[in-house]
């Protein structure tokens, strides 16, 4: 990229239920293209964003990261007011910054926060229904806190993957899987360096079933060992799924107007 | 009501967003209305319920009350899952039991808590938008804390009505008012006897005019005193309400199914 242009980084928060997802894609409406649309309209140029993640149709984030190249004279940190007033209220720029130009949302992000909510009850919820995966039935948390210790750590998670993805190197670091939540209410959260396709929604499926009595929590270690995609629990539906926080190394996220 | 009907109470959680409110009306969908059709299906008898309050377009309700009167064979306590097998996933029945033959919704209920919902924050929020008024500026919440007091007891409500009301009688009392969240989120508690229309939200209103610092709180016994609409705040948006819970004496409260 020409160094006269600016790298902007942006913070963005979005409710993902009537969009196909991240990825700007034919014949349904992506959280990249509303967003891009409006950069059009603020800057009269076509500029793509790249995102920290490419999240799946009906999730949500809190705090997706993305960053574009631009030689706008919109100030960096106004270019959350600017967003916010021409986007649809299920997408908001939460934060913007300019950040060094070597800045990359997805290969210099160090790690990912992903919350998995699930509401445990008989009757589900009418409010906030779009937020957590209803399960009609008791879990027992005790049981899926076990069986989470053996996900953390570097494994292959090859069988935790959804299959068609490409990808080779299958070996990931989840740092940390804890659950917090008042009854009927939980939540996951996962932290990692790196995830695989529908990785999270795959190992909370998992942790659903051992909730469900199921799986047993000393399985765990031979069913990752295993690799196989069948022995794990189903993929969860993505609506309970949120990503809330990418991570960068300090120096990345240095905002040059401070320099 | 004929003695062998049984007098059925739900305890009712719904979504409002996509509702014209809970009483039944031409043109435009109601609570009531899909609840109404759903017991229909279920007993092939057209049944009228009656409901504790009647929340208006927009605003939810996690603790609504409602009875009728039926002879169904279905057992009380097993309504609940019926009703949910049908009705729409923004409409919950969370509850359902026998009560005596007296109990009525509305006219045996001796109090009500009603939460209003604010985010104050320039760019607003995404996930859960339909449940939070939205304030684009910052709210002194200690001063509305103390405003709040001004409301607690028994006044003449009459400034604090919508107009087009024809109850006579305007004195109603306001057992306490809370507030509790974190920033920048705001719940506002109040809890009393009975409401007039429109009363909580144009109290909320106004005391977001205080948090606003366009309102004094030393000013609100003059403002409700007046007794004069103009000087209350604005009506506060029917998204951010919601029906928490409504309140019986206990032994109104009593399932037969005990005794």
């Amino acid at each position: 990229m020409p160094d006269r242009l600016k790298n902007i980084k942006l913070k963005i928060e979005y409710d993902g239920t009537n969009y196909a997802g991240w990825q700007r894609q034919k014949n349904a409406i992506s959280i990249q293209e509303v967003l891009e649309d409006v950069l059009y309209r603020m800057t009269n140029q076509r500029t793509t964003l790249t995102a920290a993640g490419r999240t799946d149709s009906g999730v949500h984030a809190k705090g997706q990261t993305a960053n574009f190249y631009t030689d706008s004279t919109i100030p960096a940190d106004r270019f959350c007011y600017a967003f916010n007033a021409l986007l649809p209220d299920d997408v908001r720029v939460v934060e913007s910054c300019e950040v060094a130009h070597d800045f990359h949302s997805r290969f210099t992000a160090i790690g990912k926060w992903y919350r998995y909510s699930i509401v445990y009850h008989p009757h589900g919820i009418a409010i906030g229904r779009h937020y957590y995966h209803h399960v009609p039935f008791s879990l027992d948390v005790e049981a899926m806190i076990i069986a989470a210790k053996h996900f953390e750590g570097t494994h292959d998670f090859c069988g935790f993957m959804s299959t068609g993805s490409r990808i080779k190197n299958t070996v990931r670091n989840l740092d940390r899987i804890s659950m917090e939540g008042q009854p009927p209410f939980l939540h996951v959260d996962l932290y990692g360096g790196g995830f695989l396709y529908n990785m999270v929604r795959i190992v909370v499926g998992t942790l659903i079933e051992v909730g469900a009595k199921r799986i047993n929590p000393d399985d765990l270690t031979r069913i990752i060992s295993s690799r196989d995609r069948n022995m794990a629990g189903p993929t969860a539906p993505a609506h309970g799924l949120c990503l809330m926080e990418v991570y960068y190394q300090k120096q990345s996220e240095l905002s040059l107007d401070n320099e």
